[in-house]
């Protein structure tokens, strides 16, 4: 499986097999995955923690690296799936409209190469 | 679309045009992705900050607050598939990849109901 | 020392000497400094991450739970601390003047009890 | 009155009136405090963001940016002392103690200069 086949729900069933099996749902409320998604995100910026913006785009190069990356990566996307399925909210949906109102907030013509 | 039947490569190409079109690919390194996921990640976390864990259940069931975590996980989910772009990691393949370790890492007979 | 006889100054000092000794300056930009302070709470935050709110008053009387939340407070507040070094800032006036702010967003009257 | 001035003890007396004040001790479990702080310090990490490291620097000669940085600094430096409020931890010999042990793993001559 990989992205290119492999649609979001069947991720996010994956995720929901891993918690069943551990009858881990009673930890799973809504504020500590969100909690949890925090500290994951955290760890996974130690990874750039010290680098200058540039050499942050060389770190992704390094097997090793790269590995424990994706794993980090790995662990945020497991809670923010964890978290769809807990609160039963559409995921693709979400990002679809969250996008729809992101064109409209920052217009391509005037945010072209601007942050802000 | 929707999570039943979109794939991830699908949603990692609309957040990939989104910020094609406005030529952000150069504020878009590991560094400040990383930054901005832990970002959202909090703004997302202040929906429950107050709550007892209890009341944190509930909170997705008010439709006005539905719609505004749905909002912040959406701004989750952008900066995890833009960072996943810019490092060319396969999304599907690390979570499969992880859950593998935290199967060997938590069994399910020895972690059932205990979160350590 | 403790916090009945020690200034804050005397605490930066403390900080600014140790980063000094190690030379560690060109590492310590705002940017820097935030994300570690980020990291740092969030690991602060790892030790309540699955805890209910009240088991959550219990963690602070396990002596060994305490030394190791101690070590993370210390952790953030070196960082708070060496971010107002670098960019001199009067950490005891930003507090009393963000407190003038407070009091006037929240008067006692109106919130007492409730958070929001 | 100024950081060369005031002790912590000082600093910590404002903030516990301010919570007194509004009966927010129940609000203000070790939790809620590690989540807020963690919250406060993204905020903080947002003036941030899309700058280089270089660019932050010059970020807080900025007198309107300046400002708002205190103020975000103040806003984890009053959760911070929340925190050891409610634990009864002194924040002084809790920092002097890490200082002590970063000491011995960051050895200054091994470390001038280096970040890991």
């Amino acid at each position: 499986m990989s992205d290119e086949t492999e649609t979001i729900s069947q991720l996010r069933q994956a995720v929901a097999d891993f918690v069943d099996e551990r009858d881990w749902q009673k930890f799973h409320t809504p504020k500590n995955l969100a909690m949890s998604l925090a500290i994951e995100a955290a760890e996974l910026m130690e990874h750039f923690q010290w680098l200058t913006v540039e050499e942050s785009i060389d770190r992704g190069s390094d097997p090793v690296r790269r590995g424990q990356i994706a794993d980090e990566i790995a662990d945020v996307c497991c809670y923010l799936l964890s978290l769809v399925n807990v609160l039963d909210i559409d995921l693709a949906e979400a990002v679809r409209s969250k996008l729809v109102k992101n064109v409209a907030k920052y217009p391509a013509e005037k945010f072209r190469g601007r942050s802000e």
